[in-house]
């Protein structure tokens, strides 16, 4: 069995992780740590785990979790860089749900982070938890930056092609909607329902953070960078990202190729699941699984291809990943404890 | 391994019992029927089925389920009792999710139903499958009545005030809500999301179908029959029902006592979780599961108890509480391949 | 032209007020204030109003208020209270959309808010703004307490009945439902549309500020005091209303009578609206308008009586019925500035 | 007064028409038909017009709309071309709000429509009712084609870019996202609360109505024809279009400059309103308003622009639109009966 720890437990990716690792079979929960919640039965703020779990939040600062084999991070930027480094040399792996480890260049992520890195040196040994690009080096990894959730929805979706050198790598678009518990459960005028209900927006069309991280995944896969616009929005539903995204072919293709293209590259991933030629993938088909859910178009036999990716924020996008990365990172089956189907309706 | 076949697998409950017996460690799918869909992979017509399950729908017509151990009708009323008598006199037994078979009376039946019953020889014989009532008589059931989902969460709500004589039977208010999934997967312009969603309504205030069905369930445990005002409302969500229940205590009681006769009356049933006294319990922390969670509550220390009661009414409501039934009927563990966390958020 | 100020115009009942002000044919707004957002204009906050208005806010503190006719209150509790004795005796009309002065027993106010109340000696003056009973004293008020949205709903329900002395004052329940603009806008972790998206629940089922407000009304129409439950729920919707209210008949009456009852007593009521018997009233008929609509059943034919009572409750539940107010107070007819169509669908 | 016609009334465009014509100071409404509500008050259909309208639905069989000054098309694609040529011919002014005249070539109405077309020679005639471009050929028109909703948002979004020739019509993307409205008051499983509600789609990726309708109107500012990928999404809520345009810049501009030429193109346009730069417009900020709300953003100050456009769907993109175009056909000032405060929240 693996002791694992939670920092930070009172958010969606906390009661999310919470979720699943209640019933994941390899797994024992040590503690779920929360400053504010310290001594507060985990049920009592999350009714929907009343009788499948015991425990009580504890002060992180009380908290020993160096007993730990492996501790998960579901907290704001800028918490797990400040703990990660003791806790590895204690000998405990640590999966970062959140940006510190995401960004290799330093710079580039005081930038777009607006803080002061407070463990660079453990940037480059951070391995990125995407398992379809990175399955070996997770497996030996020590630390682990859970990847965002617009980059695991984008990155999928675009991977193939880029892969196959068969789009202009220089005119990339991610048009990207997520629904509103990508925003955290932490008050907040913006995110009432008042506010986001019966409406929909784009928002950070000027910058938003995860466009230096896909670009950075990206650009493992093309010479030059890659020029990429990525613009998100909000849909007014709890869960779910969908990810439309656009890139110019290369060379005469047919959808088929294409979407054999697809098959070919994820037939051993067991998260990712390409749908027929011309399906529409909606956000429901994946609600509360860790799944990726993939369909090509070719509209109007033109010059472009349209990717349609859909992941539930949460789970494939978040806390479902995360314990992805826990089962490779502890050899246990990747599957182990992520089983179920998608509640639709 | 049960032989288990599912008729007119296309609606709300056709889906969720297929998303719970995909997994069920005791349960062979041998068909799933739907006239219309016929020919049509499960997996095509319900997306977050793909990769669970392998069945393509069948014509009913063309289908033997004699060879079923047990068959579920996830169909309009009025279909189950064509075909029960049937599949009985062959040996194998019957869960029906409609109401055909829920109304000892056929006179009353009938016209609530506005249609002749084709089998009122059965009605005797049928269960009404509510297990915290008649766990007993389901276990040697051949044919089993599903309650309705208003039911099962305003029954469970009032049972142990009535069991225990506490409250004045002659003026039971049951102001119940519901989630439009309740009017189930049918072309029709009222549930639209135009019409429905962003709006609060009360619907069929002069009498609605699940009144007698209520009353009757109620009336074995009253001396005259019961005074019931039942009012059902629609709600612009998916999934849930909450009744908020109203009666005059008979005597002085405390709230801590009322909270004790509920605990002790569900004290062993695994479905039912009563919450602290003075809980407010949403929809939301029984999303997909098949619980019924209970809180009860005294305002102003006067004469009147409030009871909320919630629960999925695709589960507990209509599919959960159906495996809940063919469990005990089998002879399975009662909580076999219906554990699960609710999704929350 | 009246010259009017809205103090805490950032809230919804502020906005709301503004988007009626903004073409009120008789009104010129003065001012808007707000202690966070001085120095914004009030169309960067809320771009609905881009082209309708050109003012910007300021604080309150700086403003000279005295120069207004009429000054509108759209603040927490608590606050009208510092400030209406000075603009009364500068001469300046007030109607507080808070709840400082809807309660004429200063000790019932501070134990249900919790507070000091400041200037207790005004409460006995002030006018509770329901035009629909207090019509003659709004016209000679300085005063206006504007009415709870709840209250609203829930006495122009049962108004009729108790004055007609129909129904048994000793058991009243009123299970009323609200959208979540009722909570206000302000920054909260149980308002994000994360926890109260697709989920619904009572609230507040022990006691609800509301209650011993609609209690303190209805006294006046029934000796000795009623005895009334009231519990409020949260609808995963924006704006509206819809109150359930069951009532025990007191004597044998057919629905077609009580009807004409209802119709009677609103007849010249500009925004009352009672629709046929057995109708089913949705929010959404009056979405965005100052109306109430209402309809009356009788389930059963049996000894109850449900009536059924929809609102906007930003409108005729706070912002439109205090511009009524106004209207009355001002000499103007009733119904200017406040014609218009609710937004269906 | 302007004798007015609503063919077809019982539909979302039918009520939005029905909603603003109510109180439309210059018009008066002669006759609603239906076939399926004839003899039904229309105010029975729509209870939002309760007390505005006392207009029963007739049969247009049965109806003399010769009559009338100007009739709108309210109805399903292929109605209006079988009565729009005997309307005209009696001197009857006709907006259509269906499709059956937007497209001048003949071949591809039918293609995308798949009926044959009954008075292809109206087509050249006709008169496509987007003000900010024909506003001349309006005023002279006998026959309008009120613009597709998408369309509406879609091309005063890229306008501006167009006629200044600042962008590669080779590569234009438009990735727009619609509420449920768009899609009609008819009885259908697809649009059901509960298979839309909670969840986000791409769909018609391979291929929309509205496509070709958008490529006519901007090809008329390029040359050679636009290459145009239209991507459509649902989302879940009721009233609402966003537009998200990509396209590359020409040559080096600042995102000032490019605001500063959508203020000129527009700055005497009533119902576009552009933003500062780098806003995000929202749904809400238009919902019930005859209005586009437009702002631009240069991401990374790269070679990208991208436009973000928001109307309501069913008012500056059907019902408003329409009246506007009445407006001018009729010689009315424009914004006559089509003033109004976007209802937020």
């Amino acid at each position: 069995m693996l002791k694992v720890g939670i920092i930070g437990g009172t958010g969606y990716t906390g009661v999310e992780l919470l979720r699943w690792l209640a019933h994941h079979p390899q797994v024992q929960i040590q503690a779920v740590t929360s400053r504010a919640e310290a001594g507060t039965p985990v049920a009592n703020l999350f009714p929907n785990l009343r009788g499948h779990l015991d425990l009580v939040f504890t002060d992180p600062a009380q908290e020993n979790l160096t007993a730990c084999d492996i501790v998960f991070f579901a907290t704001p930027n800028g918490t797990a860089m400040q703990s990660a480094p003791e806790l590895l040399a204690a000998g405990v792996k640590v999966i970062d749900l959140a940006a510190d480890f995401r960004i290799k260049a330093v710079d580039v992520w005081e930038h777009w982070y607006g803080m002061k890195h407070t463990c660079p040196e453990l940037l480059e040994e951070s391995v990125y938890g995407l398992p379809e690009i990175n399955r070996a080096q997770i497996a030996k990894a020590r630390l682990v930056a859970n990847p965002g959730c617009y980059p695991t929805a984008v990155i999928l979706g675009f991977l193939p092609l880029l892969e196959a050198h068969l789009i202009d790598d220089q005119y990339l678009i991610a048009d990207a909607k997520s629904g509103v518990s990508g925003a955290g459960r932490k008050a907040s005028v913006p995110m009432l329902m008042g506010e986001v209900g019966e409406s929909f927006k784009a928002y950070n069309v000027s910058g938003h953070r995860h466009w230096p991280e896909i670009c950075q995944i990206l650009n493992g896969f093309s010479k030059p960078p890659v020029d990429l616009t990525f613009v998100p929005h909000l849909v007014p539903m709890i869960r779910g990202i969908e990810a439309t995204l656009y890139a110019n072919l290369e060379r005469d293709i047919s959808l088929a190729e294409i979407h054999t293209l697809f098959i070919q590259r994820y037939q051993s991933e067991p998260f990712v699941d390409i749908l027929p030629p011309q399906s529409h993938p909606e956000t429901r088909n994946v609600r509360g699984v860790n799944l990726c859910q993939i369909a090509v178009h070719h509209p109007q036999q033109g010059k472009r291809v349209v990717v349609l990716s859909v992941i539930d924020n949460l789970v494939k996008g978040a806390a479902g990943q995360a314990i992805q990365n826990m089962n490779i990172m502890s050899g246990l089956p990747e599957t182990t404890g992520l089983t179920g189907v998608a509640l639709l309706p």
